[in-house]
């Protein structure tokens, strides 16, 4: 029976992942491990069984216990620091918790010469300082990351290609675009409107919110068809390849509002607070989901405003 | 007056850093920290002051300490785990040692907005698997890093176009091809060479050393030349810019081996030892200094044969 290991259990992609698994109906075991508990329960799954053990992924003892005990046939390492903003404010700790701790889980699996499949998530600020004429970005464009959070997932990349070229391990890495959905956090960009859009219609608060730069351009995909794209490359994916996971599609966080807003059947006022701005920002990030969609018939099948209704919800039911 | 901080200070190319600015003449102000006290005598020079202190550069309290209390004008990090061998072995310490400990530096001099220049120190292992028609490699070429310590060099450049733009730093960045020159650690190929032929022409031994592929082609510089470089970079390198250090002169590993074993005067049998050739490696790494010589003046000044001899001379007089 597979056996998934998945790191950053307790977090947003990850229980969007076990419920399509669970939607799939393939029997599996799963091991989460996470530094929190997750908030879900466990036990309320009928195809998977899943089972979660605290850990600290930078303490390599606890990691590596939890590899050897459970013996995974694959490995979804989704824990990271995924934050641009925090990375500003704190590199160290976002390179530890995204590069670290992922060569740490590879070195782990190399020692014990682990057959498993490991999917490496990377991101689309990997791609940093483009050009118009590059998009949308395909896998072979050049990488020019600029934050400390772009440049640790660059870093994980490379290593993975070290570990699969080197040691032989087998690893399909992603680079996976902006991700919206019901559950994400209200640090990320699109959430926090959301969750802020909500209040101000639900408790009449002031119409207005502070925002970072509003004309940046990105790529948003939701977090249902991302875990679908994880489940098939862990299928299908091939060996030491690089995957973009996103929609194809560029907005500017200006155009999400703006939709979020009509969803809402309010106007709100939006006020640029230069705190938020960061010290470098790629102006537009578009990425080409070819081949992804070629090797594997993934295809995108939530639509924006779908998504964005669904963050609504969520956050109407969670004030 | 000028005050530097050398991390790495108890290594090969600081105490040549250190005789070189000593034979400039110029006065300075010098604190060394390494986890090893040096083996040479600190207080032996007449125009530079230096003193020393033990320092683990992965406990970020001693290093904090260490820049608090000298405030450094610049700071030159020699300190690295720089063998690619080892990092194949220890990827973990590897990458700790070469990327961490320069996160922890640069964090730092950040956090303290000290205003100083910092020279780091990168390596020609960055570029990877090059062509022939890509020969002599220019800064501007794409990296490929291809092995654990080449990643740690890249994340470390990285990270520094990323402080020096988000956060305004003042960082020069090397990418330093192959040392050679009295001194080095049999550790590394050349150096382990002059000592094996000079331990058989000495105690007659078999005339036989093990070898890894001695087909491969590399670019070696006198360490003499080296920290000149280093020296000329703080002083006229742009804030930002990657620059070579290099000879410009590509040499089979076959071919250094023959050069000292006509110094020594002896015919040695080269034996390949599968377990030195490492699980991958680049055929041929040769660079271009036109930026550094053309920015800056500088110009190697150490013939090969020269470093060569230099380097029988050294083990000759340690055995």
């Amino acid at each position: 029976m597979i056996k998934y290991l998945i790191t950053g259990f307790s977090g947003f992609v990850a229980k969007h992942f076990l419920d399509h698994l669970e939607d799939v109906k393939t029997p599996a075991y799963i091991l989460g491990i996470d530094l929190y508990a997750p908030s879900f329960d466990i036990h309320s799954f009928k195809y998977i069984h899943c089972s979660f053990e605290q850990t600290n992924l930078l303490n390599k003892d606890e990691l590596d216990n939890a590899i050897y005990q459970f013996q995974p046939t694959h490995i979804v390492h989704l824990a990271s620091f995924s934050s641009v903003a925090y990375s500003w404010k704190n590199p160290i700790a976002s390179f530890a918790n995204n590069t670290n701790i992922f060569l740490n889980l590879l070195e782990k699996v190399r020692q014990m010469q682990l057959s498993c499949r490991i999917l490496s998530i990377g991101s689309s600020e990997e791609y940093g300082n483009v050009s118009p004429e590059d998009l949308p970005l395909r896998e072979d464009r050049v990488l020019n990351p600029l934050s400390p959070y772009a440049v640790a997932r660059v870093s994980q990349e490379m290593l993975s290609k070290i570990y699969v070229d080197g040691y032989g391990l087998d690893i399909v890495m992603t680079r996976s675009f902006n991700h919206i959905g019901p559950g994400h956090k209200d640090i990320f960009v699109i959430s926090s409107f959301a969750k802020q859009l909500v209040e101000i219609k639900k408790y009449k608060h002031l119409p207005e919110i502070n925002t970072g730069d509003l004309s940046i351009i990105r790529d948003f995909l939701d977090v249902r068809d991302v875990v679908k794209a994880y489940h098939i490359l862990l299928q299908k994916g091939r060996k030491g390849e690089v995957y973009n996971v996103c929609s194809g599609k560029g907005l500017t966080l200006e155009q999400v509002i703006q939709k979020m807003m009509q969803i809402l059947d309010i106007k709100v006022k939006t006020v640029t607070n230069p705190s938020l701005i960061r010290p470098s920002d790629n102006p537009m990030i578009v990425g080409c989901n070819e081949k992804l969609s070629s090797e594997t018939n993934w295809k995108p099948t939530y639509a924006l405003e779908q998504s964005l209704e669904d963050m609504i919800t969520y956050w109407s039911e969670k004030q």
